[in-house]
């Protein structure tokens, strides 16, 4: 059917009818005294949701332009950094840092699988001469699902004292808690699209004191995404760049659904969606692609071995109006991966679970008893 | 009034009711095969606009942003270029080579003045070991209303052979005839809120077969804003990052109004107001900005001696609802600008022109005829 589409995939997510209908008002200058009160009052709410007094600024940008960003305003030309790298996202921010030229070190675990936080506390401690001058980890691994240790890492980070910690939250901002300042987490980027349910078009970047603290002496060439300048400018409500005025206005509604919601059922919510999710694939007899104790409360990667999984994914959009991720990279047609992020309602999960049964169903798939998925997410349910 | 708010301001610019509906429609996956259809359909059409077979590839990016991947792309450190600076854009631009540690010489003119092709010429001539890799030319400068001879000062880069010529045309793709093909324009960019009558947070940036030769040994680092990575998923209509859905489901209806306006009307369309905006100006008594030979038909700048700019901004704001810009930097109460670009009709220019004779009688400034301003461009307008 048209226009009926229903997304499941992690981003761009559902997005809130009142968050539309802002979207669609007339845009207002950038420039404007009636612009600057809503910038103030997205950053002091991006502040809340960040639980940080730190700077948080917003770009023009998706969520690499906002890593990107990140990553190229704290460090200079041959700095040595780690990266956290499993999956598509952490090795993006090593290609940044090798693009740049940066000393690059990868700390690696099989797509699927959760860092090992000692191989970073061993590369730290070793390092008694301070080089390395950051670390940059994925929290939530949008290609696989997996939901990395950042507490732990970011623990072995803080004894080492020097290195910055420098988080990709894309899919965990407004998922999972990220307590910015109790953590003391240097620099965090996430984007629009995903838990903040608005579309793509707006980066987001937290900077620490730390962190300006590295900004006075980096090196690294930037002018657009030069922290510094929005800094400067966010002092007075403003951006040194035209921002994406509808976008902002559109950010203004769904922050205050968030703030009325509150983090903790927000949090709550997304890992009850995960937990449903999870029940339900194993019912149907489906190997998860992230393991119970690494999962993701935004994203559930499926990996089927009896059955096609694009041939499940197609089935889901043309009959059911679901869209589903597929793999990326070396994981295309390997997996399939079910968003729950952002606003997404218990009914959604019941919907998709449904949905998965009867293309299953179609598939000739037999290893579950039809009903089995969707009686195990209404127990998860049912516990709330 | 709220919600009355008539944008006169050099972008954002308005935007017609069905590319707001179009923005408030429920974002789809951009890695489906709905919106594959959706970026080659605009992909052509930009085509069309910027009057090439050249690439033009779409970043979730400020206009400075795509300005700014226009040049970091085709240069390496210590490179040789040619700015053009007469005003706040073309000063940006010279920063961005700064940044990157390019050799910037600037070709200036006074703010308000029109940059001078035979400066150009002498530079380029005597450059006899061809040293000079890139000059960047401002073709509509927002800031004061001018528009720069964009053919004449090509003419001089083509004449030397090697230089690209990178062109900010962020005010005057979509309101001035540029044809990026029959001159040989390397590099173009562009910005969504502007004549695209769209809001912002697009950018565009065209490239030439010549361009992508010195894209093969650029080594300027980059990664967000590397164009080669846009060149490859384009042709897979489709974008390395996520790109900001909506808003090219908006881009489409608006390329599609524009190609049933036809290149010819809409560049008539904003020659004829601002003839009619610069000659209600005149019969106001109040000083043109730019000259006449050298007017930008995006941006018409006035800057009023016997009465103050900003005192007319708040009048117009305040009892009637219409934005205009102020001056940027040093010209910050000293002008204020009217923009007619994108989507602008000619009844807006006579209310912007009657709500500015009204704000003028109200601060007692009388060295004109009541009425004057109106008649003036309505005479324009009679000749259509």
């Amino acid at each position: 059917m048209n226009d009926k589409l229903m997304l499941m995939i992690p981003g761009p997510t559902p997005v809130p009818e009142q968050a539309l209908l802002a979207l669609a008002k007339h845009p207002i200058g950038h420039r404007s005294s009636e612009f600057a009160p809503i910038m103030a009052e997205c950053t002091e709410n991006l502040k809340w949701l960040h639980q940080t007094q730190n700077d948080v600024l917003m770009l023009t940008a998706s969520g690499t332009g906002a890593m990107e960003a990140g990553i190229i305003n704290f460090l200079s030309p041959a700095d040595r950094i780690l990266v956290g790298c499993n999956g598509k996202f952490g090795d993006r921010w090593a290609e940044v840092g090798e693009a740049y030229g940066l000393h690059v070190e990868k700390v690696t675990a099989e797509w699927g699988k959760p860092l090992d936080p000692e191989q970073f506390r061993e590369k730290l401690e070793s390092d008694k001469e301070k080089q390395i001058k950051a670390v940059v980890v994925t929290h939530s691994e949008t290609s696989t699902g997996v939901l990395n240790d950042l507490e732990t890492i970011n623990r072995h980070v803080k004894a080492h004292g020097e290195a910055l910690i420098i988080v990709d939250t894309v899919t965990s901002m407004g998922a999972v808690n990220v307590p910015v300042d109790e953590w003391g987490l240097d620099v965090v980027g996430s984007g629009s699209q995903k838990g903040y349910m608005i579309p793509p078009g707006l980066g987001f970047v937290s900077v620490s004191a730390k962190a300006w603290e590295a900004y006075k002496t980096a090196k690294l060439p930037r002018y657009y995404l030069d922290l510094g300048k929005y800094r400067k400018d966010a002092a007075k409500n403003s951006t040194p760049f035209t921002p994406p005025v509808n976008l902002i206005i559109a950010l203004q509604t769904t922050l205050r659904m968030m703030k009325a919601e509150g983090l903790e059922n927000i949090f709550a919510r997304h890992t009850r969606q995960m937990n449903a999710t999870r029940a339900a694939v194993k019912a149907l007899s489906l190997p998860l692609f992230a393991p119970d104790s690494a999962a993701s409360p935004a994203i559930t990667a499926v990996a089927p071995v009896q059955v096609d999984a694009e041939k499940i994914r197609s089935i889901l959009k043309k009959k059911f109006d679901i869209a589903m991720a597929g793999g990326q990279d070396h994981l295309k047609g390997k997996i399939f991966r079910i968003g729950h992020l952002g606003f997404v309602s218990d009914r959604d999960i019941l919907s998709a679970i449904a949905s998965l049964e009867a293309a299953l169903i179609e598939l000739g798939y037999d290893a579950f008893t039809p009903g089995a998925g969707v009686a195990a997410a209404a127990s998860v349910f049912a516990q709330r």
